[in-house]
């Protein structure tokens, strides 16, 4: 078992990541007999797991109310959410109530701002159950949903009580979504601990082949390098921006190709490459080092070039609408070797329209 | 001018209450020239105020786009606050926009939590244009929407950048919404301040009479009242709850009579002679005492009575449901003197049913 503590003076909470947690009513922290709770779930996992951590809070004298969404991007809605005030106050449930979000980023962002904004915020429990939201939505309290005209635009900065990451979760999950979370992983490494990317390359089969002590403290690892930063830069001012290598390029391919058609994590990985790429032409990274961050992503299963149907043109009216954007320049997270990057302004279009045709499919 | 700072940390702001501050670019706190902002108001308020807020925001270089509710509480709705979103995307506005609130409690309520949630939070500005907002909402940062299985239960605590008085709008305030208001006044000095409470048995006349310098020394002085209160209590768990003198009968009466029908400052004022007779009933309270605090609500329009078509009993199912109930048991805000108050649990329900008997009209 793994254990962490995000400090974030009396926000501070712990998570906890191993195998079987959802067997044991100690992994549901602060909960307590007599405490009421509403889990919330979407229609894919609660046949997986909804029974058993009921059944599991039940016999710690919890008592558990459910709601199961429907499963996908477009129910991050505030309708959706609406349907999650609906339960909550036709029990009701009252000041004192426990959210608990169990899925994956949408659930968990859902869920969170439900638990950010019912009765002006109650206690919230995390149990995500993908790498991606393990490592990346477990740390950070960014919660929201979409609006037709923009993603995550409502939301709250809401920090969980607890997060619990059953490893068991992953045996279930589609190949696909795994290879999503670890160009995640690959993310922390290469932004901020060359280190960890080492430990990566050593055990990515490891990973691969779901190895419980490889996967534990490689969530761990993540966490804690999440922590670190959004402990210093919560609100996102500056440092916080690092996380973002490589989805100034990946938001371009999700909105160009559709939503849901590329995942998150594999316009990521070739993003990452893109922002590899435009280092290098800048003079800041060498070809093997460029190289090592495509070898570990294609171990991964991940795409290093973008799709082909999509020219190095096609990417830029994307890339100036993202949030980085200041005064109309384009901002740009930059590797500047492996385990350190930067934030960096004035890249010139050129070279920055280069560097994505570098990474064209022949 | 009365100028008075709400001290909570890095979030303090200032409350500016004076006549004529429309006119001045000044009176808008930290604006300036080139900030991007968006004026919430509602179809009442907007052919009287906005032109005039819109015009000395421009003069002063602030880009004002604006949305315009519909007029109501059953407007302070999702659905509505949707519609906040809608107008601030489609522009687009950034995370360094701000919000204005030109109105009463729904407008400030609802414009507030659209604040607190766009983007994970923006920068906002209260412009209270009703006594009852300029005296409560302007303090406290309770932002929400109602739903429609009950009121203000979506919503966030979130404090605005400054707050805006100005007294001119109460020039074209119906005189029942003045009384409705002037109930929350008498309010803060029955349970925190003997001579604020004698300072309005003196200057009640020249408040009816909108005299500019006696409602901004009582403006002033209710928001001082409340600031004590919110600073010691900012997350409500037990202090702030004295605000509800009067409000657990009163929403009793609002709940019964089909909100509208009799305005929230009408049901407290009622529900404060209610808790008066309480509290007097219980060996605390003076008839004396009673007497003035009935004698200053009927000098200032407001009923002493619930209403005649309702009887002791139809207020307990609804008082059952207040927010202060715990573990099954009523809790009431009780004056224990002019100028001091208590919260109370265990009071016996026949004394409660005896002192709203003692307020029914013959």
């Amino acid at each position: 078992m793994e254990r962490l503590t995000v400090t974030l003076g009396e926000r501070s909470y712990p998570i906890t990541i191993a195998a079987g947690l959802f067997s044991d009513p100690a992994s549901f922290g602060p909960l307590k007999d007599g405490d009421q709770t509403m889990l919330v779930t979407n229609e894919t996992l609660a046949p997986l797991y909804l029974d058993k951590v009921r059944s599991v809070l039940e016999q710690a004298g919890v008592k558990v109310d459910s709601v199961i969404l429907p499963d996908g991007e477009q129910f991050k809605s505030l309708a959706v959410l609406d349907t999650v005030f609906t339960a909550l106050l036709e029990k009701p449930h009252g000041r004192d109530t426990t959210l608990i979000a169990l899925g994956g980023g949408v659930v968990g962002d859902l869920t969170g701002f439900a638990a950010a904004s019912y009765q002006r915020g109650v206690r919230f429990i995390q149990v995500p159950t993908t790498l991606l939201s393990q490592v990346d939505s477990s740390v950070g309290g960014k919660t929201a949903v979409n609006h037709p005209l923009g993603k995550n635009m409502i939301g709250a900065f809401y920090q969980p009580a607890s997060v619990v990451v059953d490893l068991d979760c992953l045996q279930t999950l589609p190949a696909r979504e795994l290879a999503s979370g670890l160009a995640e992983v690959i993310k922390y490494g290469i932004i901020l601990d060359g280190d960890f990317f080492s430990w990566l390359e050593e055990h990515l089969d490891a990973l691969l082949a779901l190895d419980g002590k490889a996967l534990a403290w490689c969530i761990r690892r993540c966490c804690e390098l999440k922590a670190e930063v959004v402990a210093a830069d919560e609100r996102e001012s500056g440092l916080r921006a690092l996380l973002n290598l490589g989805h100034t390029f990946g938001h371009a391919i999700e909105a160009e190709m559709g939503y849901g058609n590329w995942l998150h994590g594999e316009a990521v990985a070739a993003g990452m490459v893109m922002a590899a790429r435009t280092t290098q032409r800048l003079g800041n990274l060498s070809e093997s080092e460029v190289q090592r961050i495509i070898t570990l992503l294609q171990r991964a299963g991940l795409p290093v070039t973008g799709p082909k149907e999509m020219s190095a043109d096609a990417y830029m009216p994307h890339m100036m609408r993202d949030k980085k954007v200041l005064a109309g320049e384009l901002r740009l997270v930059l590797p500047l070797a492996i385990g350190k990057s930067e934030m960096r302004g004035g890249v010139p279009h050129d070279v920055v329209l280069s560097a994505i045709a570098d990474c064209q499919q022949a």
